[in-house]
């Protein structure tokens, strides 16, 4: 869709994630159920690699990050990435934990809003991944755990001790990240960690509406909501109301505020064109 | 009551506002209740030249800022601002999204409290303006609903991406401002969004109550504890920490804090000066 | 335990504090019972001073900080400090404010986890030395009171007008820091104030529970997603990001994160070296 795409080829396949798109709607699953997702180095590149290449075409309008099996994800995989790194030397070690941070990054830099549907368990850099999405659709079995200090490491992992008290606040935030100690859906719901409960087994369906509403909404303007929203946690406040006044100058040129002015005018429902 | 006023002259009326002053309390009303107080040009302009020109005289400790009829506000009017709008080039764009924003900023950096009163609808720019006040005091019927992504225009307006993930989280904040969904006046009050809650029809009232509070009582301090939470959002923790210890030895020399200790030691309630 | 202490003795006593350490744990208590713990000048030059010695000893990995008799504390107090100050002079006040600040620095920037173990009053000073501790251990009689503007002083005293929008959001904080209302253990909890609500009379116990288990527990760890916590408020999420990524590279060397993997791996909990 973006006229800018250059000379690099799309990846025929992805081998860590099942990635299907339809509708303007990208799912990716984690797929190793028998180990509870857990990630890999693959998984990680993948990630980090699909959402750039995702983000360049923009073929897609919303995204959908969802787990296999008995829970969303257990985080990093202890044999294969735990195990491995104590073999690392330094430079090794810098070029993993950025990759992981990478992932974070993609998901709020990306052009379009990301779901996260989570149900069971999402761990370690799970939780992570989690929370980094736009939107945290969740059912009642769904639980978080910053398992960072658990396994003798720091609770800012990929961002979560930027992220975690911008969401929850500091005081939950320092509890869960220093802790690591689990939180269940109605906890997580009190302290703003949920965007959306729903009936227990209903959390994949309910994110699947959303990405197919906001699929068929105006592209653009929920991308600039998502750019603002990501930008404006790092802006002051004069600079960041500049931003919004020269972000809305420009979408009142655009297709679709036109195109509501012209469906309210006509008593219709808008066609948006994502323009 | 300011030293510091010069040439410009007091505007003698307000065509697009209602503007009440009293006993220090300004009480500014949107008082256009056919069409749910929808803003035009010139209740923009009037709420920035107002603002600005209260800011300047500092006859004013506290001010109310309501609806009159069915709701507070229902946002930017659909034919007079966004028809509007259609026909505007790049630098009119501009200027009227600069001109919004700057309602913002006069809200937030005013040396008094504002303080809205809300019930029924604070939809769109409505809804902002409640966001940037001091203290929303609303009653059950009151909705908020960030509508701008349902005209095809960014979430981000006049500082909305700054100012709501600052007072409700980032979580909370991205579903609201991307859906544009109404928030119902028990869940605002459960994400924060809600100072006081009243019963049905007593919002007005309650608004008024807290406004003569404020406005009998140390109002250097309430301009300084204001200033400073507005500044300090921006600021890192050493820089906010130095600045308050400034901002307290200064007011150690104003005439409310030896008339604290005067009033505490004679057992008699403090009478205060607002110096 | 450093091996970077210099010359500077230690304080062979703590005249304004009563200070115990055992088994990793400080536990520094307010314990002017009479005076509901208010605070002198001689007891924040003794946080100061003692934060830092602690810092740079390390032989702390955690603090519980309580308060004797029926509350927590009651914040400055009226006649040794306010009275005080009321003869100062320019440069006095400014020493006075910034060691009053210099306390929350330290607290904040502490290499380890400090708890505030809270019942009955936590008002002023009081209520900002609750609010910089990493976790509020509170029970059921716990009220916190920023009392500032009721003496004619800014609520943003001590960095309280920089930390309370980041815990509580900028709705509740200005709503606290402007009124000085008191804000009782249920509500406090509500707005994500209370780290942990206990039973009446069992907080200095729970507080000694989690300091036990955090002196226990991966030192290094926790220090490191403290100072993250801390920093990254402060940062944008491009370097937070970068930052965490050399934490755990950092830490992905550490005797606690192999031994970890080696009490995974041999199915046995893992021995803390805290290095």
């Amino acid at each position: 869709m973006s006229p800018f795409t250059g000379s690099a080829a799309r990846t025929p396949g992805w081998e860590h994630l099942r990635v299907d798109i339809a509708d303007g709607v990208a799912t990716v699953t984690l797929a190793r159920p028998e180990k509870l997702n857990a990630l890999t180095f693959g998984a990680y590149a993948d990630l980090r690699d699909l959402l750039a290449e995702l983000s360049r075409e923009r073929s897609v309008r919303a995204l959908v990050l969802a787990g296999e099996g008995r829970g969303f994800c257990s985080g990093g995989d202890v044999d294969e990435i735990i195990g491995a790194t104590l073999g690392m030397d330094t430079a090794q070690l810098l070029d993993f934990n950025r990759m992981t941070g990478q992932v974070v990054r993609a998901i709020r830099e990306c052009p379009f809003p990301v779901i996260a549907s989570l149900h069971g368990v999402a761990a370690g850099a799970g939780a992570v991944l989690a929370l980094a999405a736009d939107f945290r659709v969740a059912d009642p079995t769904a639980r978080f755990a910053f398992l960072f200090t658990r396994v003798g490491l720091s609770g800012g992992d990929m961002g979560a001790a930027y992220l975690l008290p911008r969401v929850v606040g500091l005081g939950h935030a320092t509890r869960l990240l220093m802790l690591g100690d689990p939180v269940r859906a109605i906890e997580a719901e009190r302290i703003g960690l949920i965007s959306e409960l729903t009936e227990e087994g209903a959390a994949d369906e309910a994110a699947h509406q959303l990405a197919h509403r906001l699929a068929e909404g105006p592209a653009l303007a929920y991308a600039q909501t998502k750019a603002l929203l990501t930008s404006e946690l790092d802006m002051p406040l004069a600079a960041s109301i500049e931003l919004d006044a020269s972000t809305q100058a420009l979408l009142m040129n655009s297709e679709d505020y036109a195109e509501f002015h012209a469906a309210f005018t006509e008593k219709r429902p808008p066609k948006w064109s994502g323009r």
